[in-house]
Parts: C-alpha cells; structure tokens; sequence
C-alpha cells in the first residue's frame, strides 16, 4: 500500500487480545488536533468506546484514535467503561496530547472485558510503530474475521493543491459472528470547518454505509470517524464551495468503495448485488423498497442459487410498507427484462442469459416500480451455506 | 382424524396441478350460507383468488370455499383473475349454490397461469368427493412442501351444547420456496353474528399467525378464513357474552396450533422457539422486540447451533426501535439466566444447561427488557444448512 495522507501517522502491534499473535491494536495520530466527526451505531445497546467517542468528538477534535480488534469491550457494564477510560488516558500520555482528544473504537466478542493489562503495556509499542507508511498495519490490525484489509483512496483538487483521502475499514458481509460489527476511518489532509465535515459524513455514511445489507442487525459497535488534518497546502474549503462538492464526492466515493468491500467479504458471499430502484414517489420510497429486497432471507438465497426468481423480488417489495401498483412492476438482472409491466417476460433463453449474469461476481438488479422520479439503491450480497456454518457453528 | 364440524363437508382430489398425481384442489362447503370473515395478506402483490374473496367475504357470508395448491395464481394477471372467476363461477354451477358466495385460494408457483381446463373438468368429482369427514382429504389437497397436514381442533360450551372449532391449515415455517404462503382455515357450529366473528378472528390471527415469524416475507397469497355454520344446537353467541369469550379463546388456541406446526414445519427447522419479552412500556413494545429477536438471521443461525448467544439477542433488542436502558435487561433460555441486569452470568454449569435445553424440539427464551407491564411473545425457528439448500437450490 502506497503512501498515507499528510498530517497523519499510524501504526498496528499485536497487544495480547487475539491468541494467534496477530495485530490487535491499532492506532491514527494527527500530528496536531485534527478536524473530526463521526457517526455510531443506532442500537439500544452500545458499546463502551461508542459512548466514550460519541462525547470526546462533540467537540469537533480529535488527535487520536485507538483501536481494538478480537475484543469488542461491549454489555461489559462498568468495568469496561473504565477499561476504555484508562486505555485512552494511556494513549493520550504516551503521545503527549490531552485525553480528551483521544477516541476509540473496539471489535470483536461481546460481553468480556478486554485485557487490560497486557493493552496497556502495549502502548507505548504502539506509538514507537506509527509512521506516515503505517497504514497497512494498521488496517490489519482492526481486523476480526475479514478476508483481508480494506482500504480505499481518492485525490481532489483545491486550487492549484492535490489533496488525499485515504479510507481504512473493517466489517464482513452479512456475517460477522460478532455482530456485524463495521468501522469506517477516512482521512483528509485538507482543511474544513467540523460541522461542514460531519454534514458530509453523515449524508455519505446514509448513501454508503447505510446502504449496504448486511444482515439486518446493527451492532452495538458501529462507527465512522472523519478526520481533516489541514496539513495539505491547500486553502481552507468553505461550506457550499466547488471545493467542499469535491471533497464530498471523493469521501462518498472512498465510503462507497470500503462499503462494497465489507457486503463482498461476507464469508460465504460470492456475489455483490446492486438493488436498484426507480421509479418511487421519492428517493426514501426507492430506498425503502430496496432496503427490503436486498434484506430478504428469499431473495439472498435466489441470488447464491443464481436464480432469476422475479417472484421473491416483488413479494419482497409488496411488503416494504411503500405503495405502488403491480401491475407497473418491471425487473431487469444486469441488462436482462425478466418481468415486465406485472408479467413475467422470461424465455429460456432470457433465463439463461439471467442466470449467466448472475454467475458473476458482481452485478445489478434493477426494479421499476411505477412512473415517479423516485431512485435510491442498495448493496447485497447472496445467503450462502458458509453463512449458515460460520453463525451456527461460530460457539460450538 | 376423527369427525369434522356440523354444517360442513370437505374434499380433496387430484385436479391435474401437480405432476405426481397428488390431491391438489380442495373444497369445504356448507350446508346453508355460513357466516364467514377472512384475513388477507397485507402485500401489495395480491394473487387473483385474494382480491376476489376479500370482495366476496365483504357480505360476511360464504357458502363454499375452492382451494389448489401447486399454482398460487399470482402475478398472473387478467388471465388469472378470469382463471378464479371461471373456476368458482363452475364450482358455484355444481353445488348449486350463488356464485357471490364461493370464495378460493391458491398456494404454489408464482407467475404461472392456472391449468384451467383440467381444473374445471375435475369440479365435478370434487364436489362428489364431499363428505363430513372429508377434511383429512382437504387438509392434504392444500399442501406444498408441508412435510404433513395441519389440523387442530377445539370444543367449548355454549350453554348446555358443545360447540366445535376445526382448523386447517399449510405453510411450512421460514422456508417455503413459494414465499411461505400460510392459508389457515377455521369451521365452527357455533351461531355467530359477523362482525362479532370477524373482530374475534383479527385479534386471533393477529396474536397468532402474525406472531410466527417465517422469515419475514409475506406472500402474496396469505389467507386465514373463519366460517360458521350455526348447525350446533346451541343459541347465537352475542357479542361480550360468556360464551362469545369462551369462541375467542377457542378460536385462539386453535389458529395458535396451527400457527406452531407452520412455524415447526421449516424444511430443517429442528426447533419450535418462543420468544417472550416482559417488562417493556406496552404489550406493543414487547411484541415489536420480540418480533425483531424472532426475524434476527444471526440469532435464528445461533438457535440452530444451539447457541446460548445472549449478545445477537441483545443487539436484536436493541435495534427493534424500542426504547429501553440495556442495563436493565436480563435473558433466561428456558429456566437457566444466561445475562442479569445487563451483565452475562454465564458459568460453565449455566451454559452446558442453557445448551442441552437449546437441544429441545421446543422450548422458550425470556428477554426481560425492564420493570414495565408490557408483554409479549414471537414463534420463531432455527436457520439451518437445509434452508439454504432449499431456497438456494430450488429452481437450478
């Protein structure tokens, strides 16, 4: 992995949580208080680092970012708000910046405290491992049962200045054991007031983040984290500029990339599907209504058996609570009409053209629902055996 | 089976639908007009026999009842909706009973059109082939991939006559390729007036069929009927009556066995789970956090590995929209607490119980979300390798 983004250094070590040995802890250090936003799980139940981040960014900065993998600090009571208290306390003295401006996030099982101990003696190991190049570590080091690293990058222009976003995250599919638990990181070295920042995270995490499937259950972990260093030469990007549409487009791009890589490394997964639906009322009618097909149980196993079965689409879509007529309902797979204005179209030859494009990796499903200007999409990815052997089996 | 219910005849016969030669048309028929009410599918996607007998039941009588299963005549469009009428309309001819008073349903493959003729030439037969005793025969005419027919029966009294409940129904639990249509119908003698009978069946199926979580998709065929011949000896029940308390509950237990056997009747569903949730703001609340644990794919994954997974539970919980403080939430599987008041309590003991009661065809889990008087419960089951096998490799 190329370079990283200036004003920024990270790092990754093995802090005594995963019993392999593997890279546990993970660490971002601005080199001076950063720009941040983020955006947490929605759940009831949230973990200690959610609720210690969520109050430390109210601020608008953050300097660090400390994170855990194989341990998700989560239904840990008191205890692990303490743990969480003392591992960024310790942090925040090894680097030399003040507590507050530490953050940090955690993965892993639930319901067991984290080992403190040992975390805490790895700090100081943990900051001797940041550099500029550090990246690679440390998107291995946020990892649980991915298949591999994620990250993303994109470049836009301010002026006559280049600046970078590099995006780091961690999340399989559908199927995490530990709840699906995703994190997203995205650094900027350009320059942008806080709250212009979290307008742009929030709105790219609901069109990225928000739009992939995974298996319906939130978890209580769940974060992305925006962080803007400034360090780029570049001017200040003010609010509703052509610089702040570009520095919005290259973060829901990078988002978007990370995304697609979480809902594609379902273990299990061999298919990312693209639910696209037009022609709703409005964009949250789209959304709604391929919210529910890409989460059906029915139509993810159609997608592993590679089967262009219209029937469990529209039955999936008649029940997302948005109101259309049937009877407008057309479906393509990829380029391919296999139901048209309420009738099923399908020939055997269109079928065996349906079912060849669902053999590829990746793909899109298209659902007309009517007349309106409405478009949103979703992201998927099939129900396979693996799923069931890796949740069913994960304990015993 | 033993006996039907005064006032009705059933038949089952092979009418040229499934390939194998198996009963695939069905008919109940009533000796005079029964009072009748019906719950349909909320889908938008409504099959041609739904929108015909919703309209037909709006009178709140019904004298016939024309079911096939093999073809569920949806999405099938003028020619389906024509299919439906032509066959009652023939079904009507032969009983000699008003066309207006002949509802039907269909249960099968989706987007194929009904094999009319054959159909037809076989009402003839089916209407000889009545008999009281006959619901065995219907009973299996209605089936899909039901492994068997599904019959529950109920007396109570009314005044110094016995009253009889029979109940019939298909769908098997969260798999049914053909989008888990459930039909349910239940036959009573008691004397009834309809708007009694039709309120008595909504509250029954809503706390009943709607509380069996299948997996979240409804058909476009979903129906459960409720008709009543008044052929006991015994007087009309008014409404708040004793008598009309002791028909609810009847009416309840019957469509809540019905409802356990759909939900029991998964293809590879190895366990009958009930879902209670106590001690949230309302009897709503606790249905809707149930409802959400029921559907979670990681908590039914967990069921089927026998899985004492306290964390899915949790973060299902959390996630249902419900308000509640996680520290306040205790989990029992069966009789053995696994998590207290926010914290696991899980020793080696505890969890080897809480796994060998997880091994049990039945049993039930309790989520205590907080000191409120709300309560309530969702039947769910396991999601296992033959789901997947099932749904995945149906049609390839």
């Amino acid at each position: 992995m190329s370079g990283g983004v200036k004003g920024f250094r990270f790092a990754g070590v093995h802090g005594g949580i995963k019993k392999d040995g593997a890279l546990d802890m993970g660490l971002i250090a601005a080199e001076e208080p950063a720009t941040a936003a983020g955006v947490f799980t929605q759940n009831r139940v949230r973990a200690a680092p959610v609720v210690l981040s969520e109050r430390r960014l109210l601020g608008g900065s953050c300097q660090a970012l400390l994170v855990n993998s194989g341990n998700a600090n989560a239904c840990t009571g008191r205890a692990g708000r303490q743990a969480a208290l003392n591992l960024t306390r310790a942090a925040a003295a090894v680097l030399g910046v003040p507590q507050a401006l530490v953050a940090s996030a955690s993965t892993g099982v639930i319901g067991v405290q984290l080992p403190q101990q040992p975390m805490l003696e790895a700090i100081p190991a943990l900051v001797d491992d940041l550099s500029a190049n550090g990246a690679a570590r440390f998107a291995r080091a946020i990892l649980t049962t991915d298949r591999g690293p994620k990250v993303a990058r994109a470049e836009f222009k301010v002026g006559w200045s280049v600046c970078r976003i590099l995006g780091i995250a961690k999340g399989a599919g559908m199927i995490h054991p530990n709840m699906a638990t995703t994190l997203g990181f995205a650094m900027t070295d350009a320059s942008i007031h806080r709250s212009t920042l979290r307008r742009m995270l929030v709105h790219a995490t609901e069109r990225t983040f928000n739009r992939a499937s995974v298996d319906g259950d939130t978890s209580t972990n769940d974060a992305v984290y925006a962080l803007a260093s400034g360090a780029a030469a570049a001017r200040p990007i003010a609010e509703k500029s052509a610089a702040a549409r570009k520095l919005a487009a290259a973060l829901e791009e990078v988002l978007e990339t990370l995304a697609k890589k979480v809902v594609a490394d379902g273990e299990g997964a061999e298919h990312l599907v693209r639910i696209e639906v037009r022609g709703a009322k409005s964009d949250a009618d789209a959304v709604q209504v391929a919210r529910t097909i890409a989460g059906s149980q029915l139509v993810k196993t159609a997608l592993h058996g590679c089967d262009p079965n219209w029937g469990r689409i529209l039955a999936a879509a008649g029940r997302s609570g948005v109101g259309f007529n049937p009877d407008h309902v057309s479906v393509k797979i990829g380029a391919v009409p296999i139901f048209d204005h309420g009738v099923p179209v399908m020939t055997a030859k269109t079928e065996s053209k349906a079912a060849s494009t669902m053999k590829r990796r990746e793909y899109e499903i298209t659902v007309a629902v009517g007349k309106g200007r409405g478009i949103g999409h979703y992201w998927t990815c099939d129900l396979g055996h693996e799923y069931v052997r890796i949740n069913a089996d994960y304990r015993t």
